[in-house]
């Protein structure tokens, strides 16, 4: 997700969409990129830290992005 | 996220990518978009279930994409 710090004129056009057509509870919007990676076998801890390693070297721009929830498919509600 | 059917071709540059550099642990990819919706105060169901409809109505293209994973932040390692 962009840094805290980071200005997200996207996130700001989506807030005030939001609030125009009738989500009026959402105070802030913020918008960034999701990956699923695949793996073959189970998700150990081992495979969360590359996951994590993979989306810090990799998948985000570090100056701008923040690697933010790292999990397993079955911890979150679907 | 992109529907499953739906072809993924930045997803699949992303894997041989992971792939490439080390991380051949990651069978797949596939890339998405992930919103963080900020309320003031507590994330009820009832927040959930908007956050839901949002991303189903505004926040996504129905047609190609599925609203996955909709959670309160503490639900989910950081």
């Amino acid at each position: 997700m962009p840094k805290p710090e980071i200005l997200d004129p996207q996130g700001k056009a989506v807030a005030a969409a939001l609030s125009r057509l009738g989500f009026g509870q959402f105070a802030g919007v913020r918008q960034g990129k999701r990956f699923e990676l695949e793996v073959d076998g189970d998700v150990t801890d081992e495979v969360l830290a590359a996951a994590r390693e993979a989306g810090e070297q990799v998948l985000s721009n570090p100056v701008i992005e923040d690697v933010v929830a790292v999990y397993a498919d079955e911890q979150v509600p679907a």
